[in-house]
């Protein structure tokens, strides 16, 4: 079973990383293998929309020999997909919209008779902004992910507003956990394994897996900023 | 296994009627047993908003005695719910806004301990108009179901813009019964069944459909109307 | 020149009232005689979707005569509207969609040869919520009213997250009491008047119509409840 | 009186630019200056969100010296501004998207004690493609742009279903030349001149217009793909 977070945020640190790490660390509770790919690693080229051509052209793995190509060949191989972007004015991020558009090549397979490449797969998605759009931008990603053919689990997205601070809502937190949580378990469900799809409450695992995530990102040395009564409860941690 | 459509539409043979009964359709032919509610068959009264008082108010199933109740009895009862709505403004029907804002008092539950009464239903949304809005409408509709706790089946939206031609449109018809079909083998499958989740494309089942939904509607007197062209393949079958 | 507010929300001092209240004394500065009108006060019946008719039959002021009838009424006589809504899961609540479908009624004398009785008419959105969804809920009420023929001014939306402390939401607040003061001025600019059309950041405007709002809506002796930190500011005013 | 054209579509003939074009021709038909920017003519970096930095650094004209810059300062001198976008799965292009992200270094000057360098400008959009989608996307723009301090004039936004053929959407055309007509006549009026604001439903002027581009983009030898009937019309003229 096979996971990955694509993060269409600058920082790898930051709020909406925070968050796409702790649902990846979710769904490696529930056994899975994750690997997180940064849309800002590489060039993710635009769609040229070769899919309105009168000859049947857009297909998977696009035209394009660019790291947006290996971004659509992970998700090709996936099993479970975090879609986790930074709120820009209301909505996913410019480079994670073109990773939408380029995913196109991914869902026109059926033009070809093929199955689209996204159908079946298992997809939730996550914003974080300093400011309101997270359910908008999720909302859309998840939107675009049903047309594409993938199922979207319960509890499919999480946001918070609280920037590069996420780490510490804890509401958006434990979302962005389930979002891992349940991915993994609908893959399994759907694969006959008899696991629960309910949302899970649970504080001591929300913590550890803040405490990984802080450590993890060096954001340990930084944390009185971040929110000053929680360092003490980290430091005893 | 139990599958309601919800009908957000004033017009009981109009296109939405025509993609929701054909989504019906599609499930039964996976062997649900189905059921159509028309909110305009009574009141659905407004939220009055109890989620926000001090003192947990908000409950299934709401303050209201009123057909708004009704409904939200058969969404507790059913596997699988298929809200279908107008696109007026681009969005959801206000009696279907109305519905949306009283299912609060079932995924409110979450807040005295026990599940979300949404959580794990499978759900589609299929969108109707004249003009351009089934996707912002549906994609709503769903992001909500979602953050219920819902699961999105794969293609979990359909819209046409055939108004109330819709039953000839050859793509929104064969979207609206796999919505159905999907919902059903989702149910299914979570059930342990081996079944497949891949979007059907079947002109033949389209077609039948088709006709089933005209001759039961009573729209196969307008139907020169309706489409001209297929009157002789109407005549003949 | 008139400016009216309609509250989509039950709360008549809850936090859509209150930033409603502060956007209309911000149109009242500017010499704009104000109306605030509620949903809530009566019936607002669900539109029937006559505009599908063969003949046109969808105009103003539409069939029902019912309190619908009476906003309608209000705002084809007003030069400005605030349209002001909880976010009720992302979106405006049921009664405000039910409103926004009616106005077809008015946008719709296009069919008869006339304007549409929005055009010109100049229009800002407010929305609060204790979630996220305001630029969701604010965007689309613009969306749907420039559609109808309606002008948005600058910053023409506002929002609040702090549910019923909106009132206490500096930016929030700022921001609604703009939208008062920029649709007065707009209206004014467009009859010919020199006046300027930039937000207006004025704390000291801001913290006046504020203790305005609490006084009017009796809130003041649950201060303490809303925001400790303030008790001591609002005492000494 | 400057109104720029920004094409969010890499194909600079297709429907979009057909809209987008047949816009400009209505504003300079009120005496405006034009001009359309491809953004597909160059490289628009994406955003870096240096706007959630400790120290404000996010400015116009941002840090990037790409064709993005480039654009930022068309549109920093414009008076008016039509943004056109293909509709791609329901939204604005990526490349759209990564310049809305930019424009915050236009509108972030707030921070810096100066005007948002949107403020003022009069902004409409339009949206072209095969499917659904044009009133979420075009919605999408001008909340953002409202939210930026640009005024929407009445019937700000435009969309067609048509793709390529959009030029032969009798309404989308309209609306289109629409936004031209009223963003130009917007800015005259706010520089108080007596002009009206109302909806140009002027067939002959559609027609004209459309000759112009179908010639101008060296359409007329498909035209008999495109639109039959139109041939004789078009050869005529």
């Amino acid at each position: 079973m096979k996971v990955i977070g694509i993060l269409g945020s600058p920082h790898k640190n930051g709020g909406t990383a925070q968050l796409l790490i702790s649902a990846l660390k979710g769904a490696e509770r529930e056994g899975a293998k994750t690997e997180l790919l940064s849309l800002y690693d590489g060039e993710v080229k635009p769609c040229l929309g070769c899919v309105q051509d009168e000859e049947p052209t857009c297909k998977f793995p696009c035209i394009f020999e660019d790291y947006g190509k290996v971004i659509l060949e992970k998700i090709y191989e996936a099993d479970g997909i975090v879609l986790a972007t930074p709120v820009y004015w209301f909505a996913p991020s410019g480079p994670m919209k073109n990773l939408i558009d380029r995913m196109t090549a991914l869902e026109n397979m059926v033009v070809f008779g093929e199955p689209s490449y996204l159908e079946g797969k298992v997809v939730g998605a996550i914003a974080v902004g300093a400011d309101d759009g997270g359910a908008f931008a999720t909302g859309y990603l998840i939107t675009v992910l049903t047309s594409m053919g993938a199922i979207i689990p319960p509890w499919g997205i999480a946001y918070s507003h609280k920037g590069d601070k996420a780490i510490f809502d804890d509401k958006g937190l434990m979302d962005a956990i389930n979002i891992g949580l349940l991915i993994a378990r609908m893959i399994k469900r759907l694969k006959g394994e008899t696991v629960d799809l309910t949302y899970q409450y649970e504080p001591k695992l929300r913590d550890a897996i803040r405490q990984e995530v802080i450590s993890e990102l060096g954001l340990i040395q930084d944390v009185s900023k971040l929110h000053p009564k929680k360092v003490l409860m980290l430091d005893k941690s």
